[in-house]
This record gives C-alpha cells, structure tokens and sequence, in this order.
C-alpha cells in the first residue's frame, strides 16, 4: 500500500477527486487529505480501519479504468487525517487484518 | 490468494461492498467479513468451498475493471467465517481443490 | 494454463458461471465442471480439444474485464470432464497443438 | 508472437470465434484456423504479411479486454494457413518488418 | 513518474490531448506542454504541486483504458512549465509528499 | 517504443487500422506507415516529432483496451514515413524530448 497525505489541497486536485468519487455529493474542501493505494482487498480493510477513527470522512477514488485498485481518499483536518494514516500504516505493518 | 477476516464492519466498508456486488439485495451488517482475493479460477473454487461451509452468504464483488480477479466476500458470525477461510486455506495448502 | 474440477458444484458455484457465461441458456447443475483458465489462444485450442471429448458441454466464462482472458468451463458427468481436461493437459506437456 | 493452427476445428471453437470478430459476416467452418496473439504492433503486419499469402481469410479477434492486444485468425486451406503461419515466423525470426 | 516537456506543439499534438482530457473547453495552443505520467496516487500529487505554481494551467488526460494511470497535461509560457515540472521533480526526488 | 515500417499496406492491414482510429474520415492508402508504440507520454512526444516532420499524415489508433498504450500510425510516401520514424528514434536515443 502506498499512503501520502496532501495539505490545504488546491481547486483542481479537489476537481480531480470529485470527478472520479462514487457517492454524489460535492466535496467541500478540507484541510488535509490522506490517500491510500493498494489492492481491493487491501482497500477494503485500510477504509474499515478509516472509518473507526475519529473526525474523518471516506471516498473511493475510480481511477479511468482501475482494475482491481482503488484510491481511498480520507478527509478531515490535518491531525485526524494523519492519525488515520498512521494507523493503516501500523496495522499493514504488524499484519493485524 | 490474498484472505483477510474485518470483525464488525463500518458502514463505509459495507457501502464499499454494497456498491460492487453483483447481486441485487442490500446486505444487513454482518458480525464478520471473510474476504478472498485470487484469480477468476481460484475465486470459482474457493465459492464452491464457501458454500458447503455452514452459516456463511457469499457475494463475488467487482472492481471497476479487476481484470480476472473478482473478490469473494463471505459474511456471517465470526467462528462460521472464520471456518471458512480456514478450509479455504487449508484447501490452497494442499492443492485439494 | 491452469487447470481444476470441482465436483457436485453448489449453487453459488453455478450462480456465478451462469451470471459470467457467454451463451444465453441457464445452465443445469453437472456432475462436474472442469475449469481452464489461460490466454485466449490457448483458451481456443483448449475448447477445440474439449469439444472432440465426447459427453461434455463447453462454455467460455467472463472475468468482469479479463483482458485476453477467458475462463473455460467444462460440463458433463465426472468421468467425462476428468477425461477431457487430462487430454488439455496431455496436448499442452506435449505441445500438441 | 504465439502462433498456432487447429485443424478441422469444431462448432464450439468456429462459435468463440465468430463471437469475437470485428467483422460481422458469420464465418463458414475452413478446413484449418491459424491463430497469432502479440502486441497490436505486431499483430498489424502480421496482417500484412498474411494477407499478401495466397489462400486465406483474416480476422482480428478480441477478448474481452485484450488491452493491446488482438489476435489474428487465419482461415483457409490447410496447406495455405501453415504457409501464412511460416511466413509470419520467418519474419518475426529474421525482424524482417 | 515520467516527465517530460513539449515547445511549440503543433496541431496534432494539440488535437490528441484535446481528444482524450476531461473537462470540455477546447485548450488554445499554449508556448510549452508539460507532462507528467505515474500512478493515480502520484498524479493527485503533482496536480497539487503543479496547482501552486503560478502561470500555468493543468488538465489530466486519459488514455483509452489508462488504468490507474492517468496523464498530467501542464499548459503555459515555457519558463512556468519548467518551473512547474521542476518542483515536482524536485518533490519525489525528496520524497516531499 | 517499438517502430515498424510496412511498405504497400494491403487491404485488411487498412481496414484495420481504419476501424481503430480516432478521426472519422477513411484514409486512402498510402505508399507506407510507419508505426510506433509505446506509452501514452512516449506518444504524445512522437505525434508532436511526426507533425513537425513533412509529407505525413498522422493517426493515434486504439486498441481494444490499451491502457495507456495507443498506436500511432505515420502514412505518407515511403521516404517521408522513413525520414519521420529516423527522426522519432533519434530524439528517443538521445532523450531529446
């Protein structure tokens, strides 16, 4: 998996996101995103891990034609955000899924 | 093949799934999800393995283009989803399929 | 190419071949269903071989985006099955094609 | 390049192939198929060179998601769709393009 | 990433990006091209980087079926889409994500 | 890249390429294309060397799905198609991009 966590993200990185998103609703912009990119079923635990931590909201990305990849994209402020990716990073590394 | 256990699912993660099974039905939350990622081949099997388990539902889940891969998603109480993925597994460890 | 047989297939079994098929007819539950999976020249050699097999019925089953994948999927009683994908995998060790 | 030839090919495999033709007239059983899969590059003069052979019919053949992938079938007399194949051999081997 | 700088480009060029990006507006032909290829995660990235440059305007373009890929096309003066292409260089190479 | 020059195309080689190109008109058949594959960043260099070459028409062709891989097909008369592919390959050796 690969994660990196984006400050203040300017209008078009917001227009790239709201345009490959699945739910509807327009994202208002946040203060961090977090980004993880890995394989489905990877992405499938990192966003039950994201969801359990506090102060976040979650999306998944479509790339045009991503295959079994997902981009999950995590909003929120900065320090929530990076406590969100901490853990994912923690639980891959110790293998806890 | 890539198997994982998430133990009492957030509402994203059932979104995720919800948003990419083939079947038609909204599923309840689940107590766990047993979740299998392989080839198309060994997907087919490892559903033929699933389902003479006991006390499981299975769903095959798509990427946006996952290529030959589909994920299999298995719900139901922790101990019968954890049976499965072990029969699962102990099946790939001995080629007994 | 990847070969397996799955004996007195489950319902979710067939659900998902019937669902991923190519030809229109539902599907009865076989004996057995032979599975071979590879790139789409050996997939044709493969069925060409199968279908010269006698007591078989011969479908070819789609990834969601198998790229030049395709899934064979052979149906008939046990002995049948087993005997046409032994004859796959003698002509593909002998490069028999 | 991968090449190969069926002789006498039967129903199901004339079927899988007239499934995925570009073209749209249903092809008639020929005595023999050559079938050639490689990078669309390739595939292009492989056209070529076939179609400068005296004797066949060519079509390209998609999988479901061949990427770039296409394969070329090549319909004829026997004698004539192994000497096509030849050619297309001899080329590759020489890098005669 | 891939990154790479276009001078003066000409109508082909121009009519090929045009083709294949996602917002509507037809671009003018701009003094230099910048462009930028990775994955998904990489190109949020360096749209945001590239967003927070001044004097240049960004589109991301598709391929037919780009997977997770998607092309960062990077439209200005010349001297803004080096400096632009430099700073996210400049980034990766110090993994300043 | 890979580049490949066919002199005298036939007919199916242009129906081909015909079927697959992004621009609507039907193209007449020329003395000879020059072809070159590569990745979406790679092509888009190409086309802009190509057009800046003389006496050659331009064509990104698709594949069925590829990815982020076009085709670009370079038709003209047999010494401008050759002089245009020389120039592409010599900017590629020299990373004069």
């Amino acid at each position: 998996m690969d994660c990196r966590i984006i400050k203040s993200p300017g209008e078009n990185t917001m227009a790239i996101l709201n345009r490959r998103k699945s739910s509807k609703e327009k994202l208002d912009k946040p203060d961090a995103i977090g980004l993880v990119q890995g394989k489905l079923i990877e992405m499938i635990c990192a966003t039950d891990v994201a969801e359990k931590a506090v102060g976040v909201t979650i999306e998944d990305i479509r790339g045009s034609c991503p295959q079994n990849m997902i981009l999950l994209a995590i909003f929120g402020d900065t320090a929530s955000v990076v406590a969100a990716i901490e853990e994912i990073k923690r639980r891959e590394k110790n293998n806890e899924w």
